[in-house]
């Protein structure tokens, strides 16, 4: 089965996940789901923690990874991207993880391959492992995962995590609201806009705050990272937890001195990334 | 035991290597006869298919599979090759992977190093694997892979492809024949050269089309690729099964309304790539 | 346990690291001391053997390496590094094997993870697998590796292999001895320095030389290359054992008529360097 999005899983499907990803944390005596499984690695944008992360939790499971260097590959000698991946598929891999400036990537890929494609990011429209990393982290803390309130502050228009969020609010019936510039923000959208960063950040169970992507150039939709800081960064400890996809700009969406507050849960949720991955390719491969 | 080319091959050894890689893909159970081998891969062309087939050939066999990024290798710090070679094999690897823009560089590696040799492609000399997993695929379509008649239309002169199928075809009495522009033809060889495209492609039973290499420039011997294309691409399905070693520069070597025919086996070469390299890691291990 | 440098190792740990290694070497039957563990190799500078010579070690005891790209991270978004180092670590990997240029960097990350840091060379300051693996091939000429005479050649001031070997020598009461420009050379410091080449190379037990690192721009402290060997590089057979932590400047440190001489141990160095490397990472696991 493949992980595509949010979009396509249900509440069961989401639940089976959180709660194979919390067994993974709790033991080290687990099977090994993907022994021998080959797992192709496509990221075609830069990243530290999540292609690790999903390179860890599949090497856990027993897999085998083959990291696809894209700059060295046919693509470089003008070979289209069916080709590229009909020609990958033939090889009969076991699974694509892939991350990829377009929007609808993974799920043009799936199109092409028997293999189990997961969403590892495309462009601005989901990044289910992120979202479901911060869903066991909610849970973690909270221990119920209905009805929470929370708010997402930054640039909610190109986030994918703000739109994988979005099914998870649907599913467990969140009170969900944006903040952020009025740049930054989706217009004619059936989730509460607030008023203002006190408002956002009252009576929260969760604060997600979201990357400015000065290497996509979201930079340009603000005057400057320091008015940004001054009315949408977080310079105090709040009463809610803070939660961040990282990398964070820091001093920007986040204080320094307040990364450090034990409601930040920046740490907490790139450790479950890891049991949350696993638990993404075990439902995958069983599925 | 290297497998540097077919040049070094006798028939019983290339049958041996067909014979196992037709078992691999019909059967799971295979003994992982390469456990705990530590495969170096060496490419320094761009490659995705033949590198990752190796790869993925490796790990199906228990191999693990050091990649060697010779952009960070000290050969950056004016490191001599034989050097760079006698210190990896110092650490005692059990195979080398080469590719390399050198002609008779996969040999020359072999005279430094204990590990088994294994010729990914090596300039315009010998690409072994491909022929071998052509071969495969003549088998599966033909059963007979005895006096078949095959034309070989493109690159001719800078072909290391051709030149592998050269030794496949006094091996097994082939009615092997090239057709191209005669800028890629080569001259006072002892090959039939067809005299058009229609004479080229009748009576055979495959038609292998090569690359126009514009990474490597053969592109400035024609006057240009539509030119080629009028002349010497495939634009309609014919008798004969049409293979190509990839990547396809589509509409030039061959029209993407043909691509899907099922005459050709352009995926199905990819696909048996894999079982053909497991056959030849086997066979070089075993040796 | 960390590997940070000799510095932190005392006789009798720097002993059993020896002793495993040599084990490892006389034996292929070991228990893969570090099965299933996660090893994450963090190079920031170009390097053959050593990267690939620690990757080959951990996949020897059965340990499975994730490659860090730093040229693909996150660091290249402006992640600051303790952010970088606080989130691999949540991910849990067993080791860190880590390269960089500036000095104190393996202990720097050491403070940030719960995992094992091994210092694959930081700066000017240490490089301790080196000065292991050098002592490991001493041992296997000599048998007896205390109250040696070693003489090192080279850029002293600026060399990472230098400095280990001076923690080496305390501890095996050396008589240690540099030689070198006088640009090279350490001031106050109570190391004997040789008069002259001569004097250098004569009744040692080994004369360790080092590279002239053109890549770090050191060579802007000699006059020219055509210089240095003149005067410091070895141009025939000598009475003591040569070793080089490589690469060897060819003609430079070292003539190519002498490279093959039976007194020249480049070779065994590197050899050695994997069976060195597994014993630290056993040692550390195991600590």
């Amino acid at each position: 089965m493949h992980c595509l999005g949010l979009k396509y899983f249900n509440k069961n499907q989401v639940e089976s996940i959180l709660e194979k990803a919390v067994y993974f944390k709790s033991t080290k005596n687990y099977t090994k789901s993907l022994q021998d499984a080959i797992v192709v690695n496509m990221f075609f944008e830069n990243s530290t923690r999540t292609k690790t992360s999903f390179e860890i939790a599949a090497l856990k499971l027993g897999a085998r990874v083959v990291n696809f260097d894209y700059t060295k590959s046919s693509l470089q000698k003008g070979e289209n991207w069916i080709d590229t991946i009909t020609n990958l598929n033939a090889m009969h891999p076991d699974f694509f993880v892939t991350r990829h400036a377009y929007s609808g990537f993974a799920y043009y890929i799936s199109q092409f391959t028997q293999a189990n494609v997961i969403n590892a990011g495309d462009g601005t429209n989901e990044h289910p492992s992120q979202a479901l990393l911060d869903l066991m982290t909610m849970y973690e803390h909270k221990k119920d995962i209905e009805n929470l309130k929370v708010c997402i502050i930054g640039d909610i228009i190109n986030s994918r995590v703000a739109r994988s969020h979005m099914y998870l609010a649907k599913m467990f019936n969140w009170d969900l609201s944006f903040y952020g510039p009025s740049t930054f923000l989706p217009q004619n959208i059936d989730i509460k806009i607030e008023k203002d960063l006190k408002q956002a950040i009252s009576n929260k169970d969760f604060v997600i705050l979201l990357r400015i992507q000065l290497e996509r150039k979201s930079g340009v939709n603000i005057p400057s990272l320091d008015e940004y800081n001054k009315f949408f960064g977080i310079k105090e400890p709040i009463g809610a937890y803070i939660m961040h996809p990282g990398p964070v700009n820091r001093d920007v969406e986040l204080d320094s001195t307040v990364y450090i507050d034990r409601n930040v849960l920046i740490t907490k949720q790139v450790e479950n990334g890891v049991f949350v991955r696993m638990a993404i390719f075990d439902f995958c491969m069983s599925n």
